[in-house]
């Protein structure tokens, strides 16, 4: 094995030896698979989303992943105060800022959450340009499909990567991380994988559990996606 | 192939090629697998339901599906808002009354819906009844399952559609769908079917689809219905 | 056949003639699969969750589930409403406390909710532990997942159901039921259950399916955690 996979084998080992305790603050449409995924990866996932107990909960886990898929207003509030409490408690959290240029709340909203100093951000490469670029015009997608090849938001990523401290992911036909300095490709995973709702959002939780072990988020973040990505060649080759 | 199959292969053909952008407003139980429905017609689904941005979204969108399955007040306000702009945006829309005559609430949601002019209705014997007949006694089901058989809601549907300028679908062991002229009956499908959760609302999604790339919204209805009844044909076979 | 075992499949049975109507107001992680469960063994779902509604639906039902799994203030409004009219009217309901003991706000929500007579109450040992102490000490868990064995919380368990006049369910690598007189251990079920998401919550609806049809709590909570045990048994081996 390389050295890479090598920590990467790792970095799964830690998962799933701490069973890190995942806050998930996700949208209504991946919950189920979002929870079996985690468990898969030996996290132990909660859905917790009422602004009078996130706090609370946050303070006591591992890591938080904060996705805006099926947001609401209230929603947007719990997710900023549990973002709060997880920067100031030193929890990692991570961002999944669906649909980013889709709408104008939309937007606006993933702006805010990404001002708050995520550990991580992962998105397609209309995502990333709609959060990188901060105007109406940039990175609109399809719904919350993206009309934009990951390799054409690499630069954008590297930027916001750069400006907020955070790694940022932009998932597609290949996968990149960066952390402003660093740039990683991952190609592993299968097409057949765009074909099933909710893969990007299990990814990010996947990667909020890594984060939960590995204080280097960049590291984290390409051990995350690389453990997905295999994953879902296997469940192909099933299927 | 009859000239009957030759027109829904073609509709098929063109959700395919078109992807219409499909914004359902739907409820919980059935969100991931309505999602994954309208990803294996081809459609590009998006499962957005707040009052902040539906009306920005339906706009750009080809369909809104409004499923009315788990309703609280927030949504109910939020699908009259998607169907008011979907209306003047020249957009199509299709209802789907869940439960309709099984509370008092639920039978006024459904009819203030029915009243904004939906491109298309579907559901079962019992909720055709309800929004029909529009009294407290009508179309009481068994919960969200149906106690009236597709046949018995015929008249109903047809006098609905023409009052209304819809196209009515019922969903049984028989379909029916029904512009308040022409009625069609479509025998495919599985009994299986009745034995998992959510399989009319995935229906009434694929509608949603076929009606985002044909005017005419019989026509529309009767091929969704017919592709989505082949392929839980399929699907039962393989179980 | 032994004469417990005659007796869970005389109730099995009657689920199956008479098909309760089970009215769920549940978590939004595992509505889809516990509609699924209910369907499976023969029960009509309805997951209803509005305040504006449940009061009226759950008169009409033969059963209520109660789960907190991803509580927020209006839900639990309705939650005790509907739990009140239940009682009102002579409908068993059963309490699902799902991570009781992880936040104040949900050890608070449990315990009122289990202040309003259940018929029954199944939870993990630590939500049973938190319930029954009603400490901020007792029962912590880790998240939504048990730190305490079925065994340890039998007692505690015990004391609850004699104090409340509620059936009490401890599920885990074997399952507890007692009513504060009579104590049962079941040991049917699979590992591989609790690396699935939200078994403990599809397992409570299916007690809920039994209550809707045996007056007797006990008898009908040992029969729905034997039955939903023999079907996870088959389920492994098929997996």
């Amino acid at each position: 094995m390389t050295a890479q996979a090598d920590a990467i084998w790792a970095l799964l080992s830690a998962v799933r030896e701490q069973q890190p305790l995942v806050h998930n603050i996700t949208n209504f449409v991946v919950m189920n698979n979002t929870a079996n995924a985690l468990l898969a990866v030996g996290a132990s996932p909660a859905m917790i989303h009422s602004s009078d107990e996130v706090e609370d909960f946050v303070a006591v886990s591992q890591a938080l992943v904060v996705n805006i898929g099926t947001l609401y207003s209230e929603q947007i509030a719990a997710c900023k105060l549990a973002a709060l409490r997880a920067r100031a408690a030193g929890v990692p959290w991570i961002l999944d800022p669906v649909g980013a240029g889709a709408t104008p709340y939309r937007r606006a909203a993933a702006s805010a959450l990404a001002g708050l100093h995520p550990t991580a951000v992962r998105g397609n490469g209309s995502e990333i340009l709609a959060l990188a670029e901060r105007t109406q015009a940039a990175g609109q997608g399809r719904g919350v499909d993206s009309l934009h090849a990951p390799e054409t938001a690499v630069e954008a990523a590297r930027r916001l990567a750069a400006d907020s401290q955070t790694a940022v992911a932009i998932t597609g036909a290949v996968d990149y991380v960066t952390d402003g300095h660093r740039v990683a490709a991952i190609e592993n995973g299968h097409s057949l994988m765009a074909r099933v709702t909710g893969m990007g959002c299990s990814a990010t939780a996947v990667i909020g559990a890594f984060l939960g072990v590995e204080r280097d988020a960049f590291a984290a973040t390409v051990a995350g996606l690389a453990v997905f990505g295999v994953a879902g060649e296997i469940a192909a080759q099933r299927a």
